[in-house]
């Protein structure tokens, strides 16, 4: 996977972290499962699966400290 | 999903940190199913089953940390 | 659920801060599933599977770690 | 439970340090299943069950964590 | 395993970060199961599992955090 | 079990470390099934289960954490 698809870590706000948090989140399971017919496939099950969607929430969550982390928690910009 | 929805991880309270770590566990979920119609009927399962709101309850705490972190811990806010 | 349940996560002891941990696992389920009724149902279960309870184990640990560094874990008060 | 069980998280050791983990995972178990008969014949089952066992290393890693930060890792014990 | 296979945990890049969080990922499972081509098997099989998808994002998610702490978050590398 | 096994947490090298968090992931299993003979039965069986063997990964994930930051993650020794 030659294309660069993660520059940084810093977003500008928390809200654009998150997006970034469920964009690594997927993207390891891009590198497991290359095929994007596969994948679709899957989603169509799992986003119908609560146990499956739950830890899914988990890995973002996961993500989303580093990144959070990574930006200072965006303190100073208190909305 | 334009609207912004996430202005700050910074809380007044623990108490409202809390709840902001439920409203993220629960976004993470809204962003790979979006439609609410299928996420309320989820809901209705995983509410009666006890490993669901186990795993549930696992995401919160892992969100709380990184808004916990956010905010010093409230620790000038010794109850 | 207004009424306030979380004013601080400072703790006097290590034995307290496990305590509240417990009680934010609690929570979390407690949002979700806000039926006092059907939780008392699911914990006569998930009190006799050794699954579940290491899951609920590890949702206490998780919390563990925030309040403890919270604390800055108690180091002053070396027992 | 008015016994005090956790009087410090500090250990001489990086070895106490993790024998204070399994203690802190087992009584987050204890606290939500207060019978020990029950938990004996839990422990009876998981203890031969693979996949609980590796969750609950999981929990001890994660109390490990806490406990090695409480401890700045005892980075002087350099042994 | 006397061959080398981590040299450090720092990497020029976030993304470069990613690909070591994944290999390293690889590695805790290859240490169990030393045969190649039982892992192969294996692989064929849950990268068709959407449950255990997740769950491997999820690892990889845990040693992102690791690797991205040890870069200092590539802070100085804003894209 | 008085015999010493972790006198450190510090490794020369972060593959050394790694190597620590394998043993540690270990360790917690051998702590609550001390059985030997059991042990090599069940490691049997979670050799060829992928989602034991991820499970497992992970915990080994959660110890490296804990390891590389005690060892200020080798950042001396970039390789």
């Amino acid at each position: 996977m030659s294309e660069q698809w993660l520059p940084s870590l810093v977003t500008p706000t928390p809200q654009e972290g998150f997006d970034l948090a469920v964009k690594l989140s997927r993207m390891a399971v891009k590198l497991t499962q290359p095929s994007a017919e596969v994948r679709d496939a899957l989603r169509g099950g799992y986003a119908h699966d609560a146990s499956d969607l739950i830890a899914a929430s988990h890995v973002v969550a996961t993500h989303f400290q580093t990144i959070a982390a990574a930006n200072g928690y965006w303190r100073t910009d208190r909305g």
